[in-house]
């Protein structure tokens, strides 16, 4: 955490990158604006010399990424996760423009770490990706060719955060602590396995009804005290069945 | 001129770029904001294969951009200039913001043809080219590393104009006919003849004054009527003294 400089609290997520290339050019975009923490999951190939190149003087940013197997794994620590498409079709969850995201990340990254997910170059983020995040983020575009490179997305939202800057102010004191993704997640775990437990969720057909728990939870954004108590809850429930 | 959509009558204007990736990638970046009009100045290398390769799916704006020798040549029925840097230190004329940029081109846009400037990958615009341009324009960046490639810079004002779309309107009727730049161009060498003839300028020393010259006419953004009456009144000098 950094409690001076709200960018530093600000990931920027790769999803499966296919081109080692826009890595680059995303640490390249970042550092333009102030933004220095890269993640990457399951990136394609890295490091790569086409990432270098492209970086130039941001190698930095490359050298310090954080390499890692699963999105959650990448959100975890963050209160606060923006999934970003330029495809209106995906929209799910909460909705909000990119001049809008980034104001609202800002005002969270004063005191938590966030995070700004971008999923692969072809396919966007899929279903399970964007169910870990909170809100849908979207770049206004040309409808008939919306098809932003990946690091020139990087590079609107990066310059939409750096612009918030000029106007967002801390937050007046935090009225609660929002709870962590991985916590979030564990919740939804429990209420998974207390849902097939209690017969109420059928293993064999789970999937709409968790889906829309999730996308519930998500959209939420959950206080620690709320999920400490829902999970005394599902543990008490969980109790009573034995 | 179009005179439903003022996205199109903006010039994207890539001045001696010397990357072909980089005028594929600026392309994309157009288009995918509902830019059209692509103009370049001695470009190094062009066509390209790296150019058709970024550009993905906008190699029609490749196939339609124009190329010309000089900055003057790509303004030719333009009415307003805009030059773009992000380097604080080249700022003269009026500055602005991008996004401050984007409105003023885009309202004058309802109405006329007007340019967007981009220097040289490595070393800007020069002196000469920023002169024929009105304002300066500048991304707001990380002081420590502001150093955006030049898609990128593309990307981010594209973005801008097409952002201003959703708040701009065409301009109450216009009070004057903008003077276009070519004619103000004239205008300014008429001035500088007539200065030399006269003896006010020192055809060995001209630099300074008509360098002042230059940067005044560009800022008043003068009106056709006033291209003439000035241009009557140097006719008249340059008469009494023969």
């Amino acid at each position: 955490m950094n409690n001076t400089d709200p960018l530093k609290n600000i990931r920027v997520v790769l999803t499966r990158p296919s081109h080692p290339g826009n890595i680059g050019a995303a640490a390249r975009a970042m550092k333009t604006m102030g933004l220095d923490a890269l993640y990457m999951v399951q990136p394609r190939e890295f490091p790569h010399n086409d990432a270098d190149v492209r970086a130039s003087g941001a190698r930095d940013v490359l050298q310090n990424a954080q390499v890692s197997d699963t999105l959650a794994d990448a959100l975890r620590g963050c209160v606060f996760a923006v999934a970003t498409s330029s495809r209106r079709r995906e929209l799910r969850h909460e909705t909000m423009t990119a001049r809008q995201a980034a104001q609202t990340l800002l005002q969270e990254a004063h005191a938590h770490r966030v995070a700004l997910v971008f999923g692969n170059e072809t396919s966007g983020l899929n279903g399970h990706e964007a169910s870990l995040c909170n809100v849908w983020a979207h770049i206004p575009a040309n409808p008939q060719y919306a098809s932003l490179n990946l690091a020139a997305a990087v590079q609107i939202f990066a310059y939409e955060l750096r612009m918030a800057t000029e106007t967002s102010a801390p937050a007046s004191p935090p009225e609660f602590e929002p709870a962590a993704m991985e916590d979030v997640e564990r919740l939804y775990e429990h209420f998974e396995r207390t849902m097939i437990a209690s017969g109420f969720v059928d293993p064999r057909q789970p999937k709409r009804l968790l889906a829309r728990l999730r996308r519930l939870l998500a959209r939420a954004r959950l206080e620690i005290e709320e999920v400490n108590i829902l999970r005394g809850f599902l543990k008490s429930v969980d109790r009573d069945r034995r």
